[in-house]
């Protein structure tokens, strides 16, 4: 592994975090705060963050297509594609990089549609419910994972 | 409210409007038609109408994040992402908008799967089976919203 | 066809208009309304209206039977029957009239077993979550039928 | 068992035989047709037969209360009740009569809803896709009867 | 409340207690004797009792809508309504009366289709296999409902 | 159609008619005194009656394709084969003979895997729970069916 | 049967009537109530009441075993064990007693789990959604049961 | 049909065949060894090959919309949209031409959700496991169809 | 690998390719001009070709254990086998030969019953829908399988 | 029960024991060694073995009624038929004979479909997972079970 | 493997031995006089018996945790633990031990919850249905496990 | 909140960190190293760490009644009771503490049964496949919680 981490933080659709989305969505919201605080703390840990999000599954392919091979590590919330994504999910099974999926809510406590993945079987791990704190867990957990065995 | 209502008008895949498509397509031919007229009604009614199509549900999804958070009503007929659109359905559930559902054919009498919509639950309505005018029903619906409790 | 269309406005269980219903029931009270005003259009348009309600599905099918062999269309909320009434099904079925099944409430949103009918797959289309304007709706586009393929 | 056997010819919903009913339901048509040999039949193997039709559920059931049970055989068309009338069968199940449940049309070729019976596990056998011919052989099943073992 | 509570008993189809049912059927003779007792019992508690039975849903319906709308409680046997009776479903949820839901013998012991009930979702609590004297318990616990905290 | 009709009578496994079958298979038994019967009656009416039986599915449609294709009519009791037999039911699928499925027993008061027939489909009715008369009534409605349409 | 019934009152897990119980649980304080009164009323009636509350299947189960053989009676709420407390079941199945399940809340109105119970089929009957008096009514109909066929 | 045949050679998500792509994926290098001798086949035989790849369903929907109404057959690999790309069918299914899918690996060895292809019902037909020779066959098969009658 | 490939050719249940065939069965006759062409082929390609048909499940079984030994591929149409022949799948896996499994029909487009193969999971590949032609296919790819990785 | 039992060992497809099949079929040679230390068992015993095997349904029911109504005890490994061969269990269902399911392997472990046995509900019992051995301990049962209650 | 085996004999819910059991309990006297006969058995084989029964499925996981490590051999009766008891199931798969899963009844006779064990696939196999001698059996396979490759 | 949170850590069946486990269960190993650096964490945090396992469900529920009223947060890996314990779930639903499920291996790729929590719907969250880590994040997270709105 190389002395500089390289990892991803790709969001799905909906959970865009550009300055002209609409206020009323507070998922939105979240989401920009969490990406701010997210972005600061790889930084110390001498870890290289590259962030992308698209309502475009496709897009979100490409990205993962052009940056993905070389990276160590993935966070994704990959949105409602969470439940249908199947070209996103074969995207991600192509690489070697560890992947954890991240949900800013509990998605066991809402619609039934909601409570499959077909990301998860091809992740390293899911955190679900922990809002914008699980997506810096998820780095921690990246960073450190090269001291423990999984 | 503000004075001129803002309504949107929204086709999903294969339910493209532009002159250079196939002749074949029966139903192109039909909803080409169905927004010649569509788009002359609501000028009469003091309503701005806004219309967009495209084959990407991502596109999609873009439209409805810059346009749909200050939008009135909403006239969606998703073509096949009726079916499995759950990005397309977040994005549309994250907006106060009254969103009408409009198929042109009466799904119920298609394919298995044809009877199946992720948008109905987070629609304030459907209509289906009624053919170009179900557009034109919708509309008035939406225009007459203010005058009637639901 | 001839002059003067007639149009069969049936009502299933619970969804009664008399006025010795109960105060408490607010379905039947918007069903009553919006009776009230249903009947008013036709009249200006030239079509006979022909209104029914009953909680029996027996006595909706001799209704049927007798005066729907030469109805033009029918405006149907079958209530709870939309769901189990496969007799009030055959009974449709059987008939050449054009048939809008029409339902106040988007049933897409309330309990798993509305969210199936019976009745959709032999009608011409479906309104449904609109309010009593589905009923005005339904009526429109009976009327304007003859002027447009369907 | 009495000189004179008493035999039911019950015909559910849809299934009338009266001569004012819509001549475009040829449905009807052959269950008339049907019905007027089929009289004709037990009158010279010395039974007696009751005829009743009804779209009503409940009106089917106060029949075979009021006559059901002092009843030989009963011949049943129960029309799409077939597939929900579960008080309709527990009406029946409460007989002592043999039951012959008959459909003129081969259900197993139509809508999946049309494959199951609720009356069947409670009837004695079953004949279906014959025509109104269906009839005449089961009132024949039940003439024979007692001369052998089932 | 009022001094004199409004308690209805309504029994769905075959459940019948007329004298001159058939003699075979030991369900009818146990609702019989069942209702008998049970007439008696309110007297004594101040309560004014009304009974119903019909074998069709929808004069099960046409009752509860005339007389529900002021009652206390309503002490319910739906018979094989209870499996697919929505429309009867809809017309006791219109109601602010409590409802129970009793059934004589213990239906999670006989045919698969008898587990389910449509009914008990919208009734205040259900009694099943404990007889006659289900309606008793069932009235007994509507009189003494004031005293107690559900 | 010729003057003399062609009828096969085919029994698929566990239906053996020869004398030395186990004297406990009461449904042998039966069989066979109903095949006895069965052989004398076309006679009677003019049609040449061919028998089979086999436990080998494979024998069936060896059978089929040798004498069904000039084949009028076929009486076919498949047996368990019934409820899986694919190929069986391909091979009667592609003739034109009117097919009439028979069974001893109501297979739809026994276990759940005999409610499904895979041959009823592609046949032209089907009679069930009528002991061995039951081959008698369906070769009637062969020898009657030129003389009603069905 | 002996002078002095025996009845059995079980509580399976979360239905705990300690003193020490935490306060904010309101289904443990409404259980405690209820079994206070309930202790009260069989001393009227001669019968001995024998109550018992485990968080364990198996100390339920061996309690069963224990006490159960020559119980005349038992009334038990098997809280979640209702849905899954197979062996549970078995050591009920086991006993001659007559068998009342009860549950405090009406079990039908909540998550789909619970809509299933493992225990009804072997128990004589079940009261759901009458509170603390579920429990007496069923201690009412044991006590009565002996005057009453069931 | 026109001296020159058009067909188009359509690849779904992660099926890449540019240079930059990541070495680690040896479906991509595979797929791209197979194009190359793909592309020269046609060339020999007289017909032109248009090739399109794309992650993004809406692109391949604007592809097929652009070039395939005049199109004479489809070789399309969907990747995962296979099994849920019902905007792909749609597009698919308006066209005249012939389509054959394809799948370089056996998909009926692999996860149960690659086992239904939403596309297989409206193509011609299909081909999987024979790697990229699948693909030479499929044109092969488009070429010489006209020769033979399906 | 021997110089001379040895491959079977094995066709299912109402596939039969000799002369006696009923002249009503077109797949039949496609059948059998296919072989027909396809038998010429594999013999300027220096392979042994060895064809085998039945209508016994059990035969087919008997066949490949036989011959299937030794074989380097095997082309087999199972007919209605596909969908139950568990057995003669069993069959198949334990060989090691290379298997293609060829339908004349596109499966999917047919009734349910026919979208499942049970053979499907232990082939190399399925052509499907192609015709005739897919025999020739399969026959191509399994003589070419040699100069390329699957 | 005569002095000398009769047993049968029935092996349905792909179990055979000839010595011509394929070396490298393992399940093949297991059952070989395993059927030859099977028959010198039964001798000491006072047993007569009687040994079948066969690929076909049909022939497995030919020799079941020929040999089986006389018979005391039958041990039957139905390879594949296990999960869809209704014909075979019709034919065991029909004798008086204990019969033992063994299975080499434990098919619990395997592919899904293999958890079901349409012959075990009418076996005695069941035998899985214990190789060669299953049939020696399936034959010490038989022998020894007059010796004791079941 | 050591000189002496160790194997384990666990009994779950319901399958007590003691001698204070309730006499009524069939399975349980049954289950007494297997596991007496049982036990003198390995002694003679030079193999260490520890047999344990509870109804807490936790006291058999401590068992098995405490002294599972170095059995050999276990045979276990989950009794109704077999269909929900994945904590069991959990423990079990943990040692290395051979583990032979045994049912006294023909548990696929049974209701249908009894069909589908959770132990079966991570023991080495089954047996059912053969009384007290299945554990007798059990014990006499792992004894001679030694002596045969599996 | 008081000033020290009070915070349980609870392991269900099968996840012992007692030093007398089996050296072979490296779940065990891994969890009792994760416990070990788990519980010197808090303590610098401030908080105060309450551990407990138990393989009994009715152990846990006991030890949450006791102290889990005034808990904090808690951690929870409940083993494979995950999946059934309804008993468990009730037990935590009660508290007012945040809950964090927690497990080791990412339980998305492993047998279908383990895709299902019936505790994730009741939980905060749910931290899977990151190992011993998963405890450590889930410790963070409880004690960052108050300063972050979830």
């Amino acid at each position: 592994m190389r002395t500089l981490m390289k990892i991803l933080l790709i969001h799905g659709p909906n959970l865009t975090c550009s300055a002209d989305a609409s206020p009323r969505s507070t998922a939105t919201q979240r989401s920009r705060r969490s990406t701010l605080r997210f972005r600061r703390a790889p930084r110390a840990a001498g870890a290289a963050l590259l962030a992308f999000q698209s309502n475009h599954e496709g897009a979100l392919i490409d990205f993962i297509q052009a940056e993905g091979w070389d990276a160590d590590g993935i966070i994704i919330n990959p949105g409602a594609l969470t439940h249908y994504g199947l070209a996103l999910r074969d995207a991600l099974a192509a690489l070697s990089a560890s992947i954890v999926e991240v949900h800013l809510s509990n998605v066991y406590k809402r619609e039934a549609f909601r409570h499959t993945s077909v990301i998860a079987p091809i992740a390293a791990g899911q955190i679900a419910g922990l809002g914008w704190q699980g997506y810096l867990l998820a780095l921690e957990w990246l960073l450190a994972k090269d001291a423990a065995p999984t």
